[in-house]
């Protein structure tokens, strides 16, 4: 950059690391900084700091969380007999706006993806075996993503829990709602057709 | 959002706040924020602090420095005779970055635009006009954007210039290099027209 001003390279670099931000879009935030109010640069910062600092993985679910459990570990109003394993914290986030699931969940941050070095000891499979040993989980829901990596580690953990005869289930495959035929994959028409219905 | 972590909301709206950032984009830089090192996000947080603090405007160009004169201003190999009038920072970078001016700057931080509450008053012209009192500017290159507002305020500095005698130069508009015939608009390939040169 040729704006001489070194305090400025150092703030566009930073942003610059962060994800789908590039040169331009740097520059951007960079000087919307610099168009701030002190106490909103100090909002900022402290929001950054404190959320980094104070956030978390809940000692059950491994959701993100502020407390040692989780708001949803901790509530009474939830089925126990129920786990959702999800890849990531955003997954949690989906499910519980469409306010329909009353179980409990189990993060794993991330799914089994040996290209990219990711065995399934770097995923929380082993808290989620611990959850099961008191008997209360009858049934738990394979809620990865309808990836490879989402697929193998689905595979993965419910040839793990069978013998403990808990009952694996995973979500269905299908057309989205709203989307239109014409356009769907082959591979998500075919599983549509599979797990036809009768009306 | 369903996620019930305050830390993480906050932060999300931090995000929001900044330009071209929507709610996904928002939530994905909040949890880049969560899966730094601690280091990270103390440069991060650095970063945005002493930029916020330490840069300010040229005494001199209005341009943004660290220093009391921006390094522009100090350089003994500048011409002092010529002076690039331009709307904001960033223009003078994109001056500098084609390293063929070798004149002063001045930066406006904005551009005459009634509609907007944008006056005289809100830029630097008062500025601009001390800066020619001692007789060793020559020629003002008005370099503000080819837009409505860039217009007006360039006939506006222009007007208040000519009269003390110092040459009033204004951008050349033509083709863009590399573009299209095409898909060039009707103004500027009518500009592009009257501007022609003999080969």
């Amino acid at each position: 950059m040729a704006n001489n001003i070194p305090a400025l390279d150092r703030l566009v670099d930073e942003f610059r690391k962060m994800p789908s931000i590039g040169m331009k879009s740097a520059e951007r935030l960079a000087y919307y900084i610099l168009g701030l109010e002190e106490k909103e640069v100090e909002n900022l910062t402290e929001a950054i700091s404190s959320a980094h600092k104070n956030i978390h993985q809940c000692s059950v679910c491994r959701n993100l969380t502020e407390n040692e459990v989780c708001s949803i570990c901790q509530s009474d109003r939830r089925d126990r007999s129920l786990i959702c394993v999800v890849e990531d914290p955003r997954d949690v986030a989906a499910f519980e706006r469409i306010n329909e699931y009353n179980g409990l969940y189990h993060v794993l941050h991330g799914a089994i993806s040996p290209i990219n070095g990711i065995g399934p000891d770097e995923l929380t499979i082993k808290e989620l075996l611990a959850r099961l040993n008191d008997g209360t989980v009858k049934e738990v829901i394979m809620a990865t993503n309808p990836t490879v990596e989402g697929e193998a580690t689905a595979m993965y953990i419910s040839r793990l829990l069978k013998p403990l005869g808990i009952e694996v289930s995973r979500l269905a495959y299908g057309i989205p709602v709203g989307a239109d035929l014409e356009y769907a994959d082959e591979v998500t028409l075919s599983r549509a057709l599979e797990g036809r219905r009768i009306l």
